[in-house]
């Protein structure tokens, strides 16, 4: 039996706020069951909206925990440790890494129970805590994007707004290893050129700033990037005026994909482009992916592993909370969830256990 | 010999400053060549947008007419009448009624002569004079939108703006033909009353204002209207917060189609419906459509003559700048046409020939 420490919530709202800690007793695994240790999971915008109401998919609130109040546990993605097996598992040893198949596992916990059945194995060479944590959202959304929306060959031409983002530096490392040029659009700042050679050092083709996304006079040096080639497809995080800015650099028969809204303001896209260029606009949602398909969902992991282990994609800084799992106080797990919460909209957090 | 008045024009720009009466003589028709005369034809915005020089499909400037300056005759789609036919002609004979196959034919003259492969046979009874006219571009355009974006099936729901337009009757007429219910949009006036039984007695299932489109509110009760059933098409032709409005009305996986921007805003769309919602915006224009695919085209032309000559497509009003033939002095002639781009703002335009 192991004590679990689990951060939970019964009402939605504020995250930081909403936030309960919740401990648990788990009995021994028995038959198909696994029992886990969580090693990292990173805070995403979709777990903090699941807190605030605003996700469309999220996990039912139930007692099943033994909570007073019908509650969740947070957390979609995350990379746990097996540390017991029961005695028909076949597919896990103790000591095995292992991410959960499906979206609201509730990763926000020291330790979790489950069926193998619904774990995917991480080999745990050749690839870091960081990576195998969050592979399966972000890493998956960009190969998803650009292998599943339009057929890429090589040789040809996509861009992407927030291309400094999680998935954007994945977008471009996957390109890269798949022959396909990027256009990488970033907003502009002080240390542009710093930015810019990073993302070139991942495998950039070129990187754009939002002013240059758009300019009409810049339009025409990209059609000479571009030259012979198609620019097939547009990748959306941001919406508002740089949606229109990337969606006009498309070729006829072009589509946009938006997965992201960070602007908070609506896709913008002339009338034209739908008319005289036939452009599509379509969604791209990881989460409904893998509902509908969940084969092409385990066909992607494996595919992003893959790259990882062999170097094509690269580990990626982060601002780690570490959690003491035999030292902390109830407090201090607690105040490490919130602490990350808070700085989320700084930088990409990774909940750590050591 | 015939001689024939074209309304030609040899540089781009506004376009009532820019036509010209051309006068030339027609040979009589050898071989498989017909010789028409001029019925009716509308003045379109493409016509327009051709002159302006601001559309991306236009016919070449030559000299082929025996004009000074590299030349095109206006207009895109007509009604001709046969007045003579060639030795090999076998699909027409005098007296039958044709409309070009293709765009760009220059239907803004009294007379034509061209191969009989390039025109397609409309029966004169049934049909009157304005429907022979304007069946190619406005009423090809409704059908084709109702039966190749998505599989609409009866009982389906869907909804449009723009729904008092030439094309928003047309589909009203042809989708209650299909038994889809349909949800117009229409701009707010004071004899919007009159113009709801208006559309109501063309078949429309509801008839709603930009402001009801616009109204969260309202959103309840086009749910209880559509409840049970899907909402699988919008038809956008304003753009703007109207686009937005019908997007929003879609079901999950639904299709909003753009085809014309009268607002002259752009297409406005939530990033949530792209994500969440799985909705795809594409474009619609009968112009490539043909194009692509003329054998459509036909088949679109055939299926839509059959719904006018079974009553099941009304005749309707038009601004009619009738020419007199015989009597028109070449002044007259190309005022008619100045008048009729200039009043073509306010109401559908028909250069009739008597």
């Amino acid at each position: 039996m192991v004590t679990s420490r689990a951060i939970v919530y019964s009402q939605y709202g504020e995250p930081s706020e909403m936030i309960k800690l919740y401990k648990y007793n788990i009995p021994d695994p028995s038959e198909n069951e696994v029992l886990l240790q969580s090693l990292a999971h990173p805070i995403n915008p979709s777990d903090l909206n699941q807190i605030e109401g605003v996700y469309p998919s999220r996990p039912e609130l139930t007692k099943e925990l033994g909570t007073n109040d019908p509650s969740a546990v947070g957390g979609n993605e995350g990379l746990f440790k097996v540390i017991g097996i029961g005695s028909s598992v076949t597919g896990f040893k103790i000591d095995d890494w292992c991410i959960p198949k499906n979206v609201n596992f509730g990763t926000w916990r020291s330790h979790a129970k489950t069926t193998e059945n619904l774990l995917v194995k991480i080999p745990n060479t050749k690839i870091s805590k960081t990576q195998a944590a969050t592979l399966s959202v972000n890493t998956s959304t960009a190969y998803e994007m650009l292998t599943t929306i339009v057929n890429l060959k090589p040789g040809d031409w996509m861009i992407q707004n927030g291309g400094n983002s999680s998935v954007g530096k994945d977008v471009i490392q996957i390109a890269k290893k798949l022959g396909i040029n990027t256009i990488n659009v970033v907003r502009d700042r002080p240390t542009i050129e710093e930015l810019k050679q990073k993302l070139y050092s991942l495998g950039a083709t070129k990187v754009i700033t939002e002013e240059e996304n758009n300019s009409k006079e810049f339009s025409k040096t990209i059609k000479d990037w571009t030259k012979g080639s198609q620019v097939k497809l547009a990748l959306n995080c941001v919406g508002g005026s740089s949606s229109t800015g990337i969606a006009r650099k498309l070729s006829p028969n072009g589509v946009i994909a938006t997965y992201g809204g960070m602007s908070k303001k609506p896709v913008n896209l002339p009338t034209s482009l739908f008319i005289f260029k036939n452009i599509k606009a379509v969604g791209f949602w990881i989460t409904a992916n893998s509902n509908n398909n969940p084969q092409q969902k385990l066909d992607t992991i494996n595919q992003v592993l893959k790259f990882i282990q062999e170097g094509d994609i690269a580990d990626f800084e982060t601002d780690k909370k570490i959690i003491q799992l035999n030292t902390a106080s109830d407090e201090e797990f607690l105040q490490s969830y919130k602490n990350a919460i808070n700085d989320s909209k700084k930088s990409k957090q990774l909940i750590f256990y050591e």
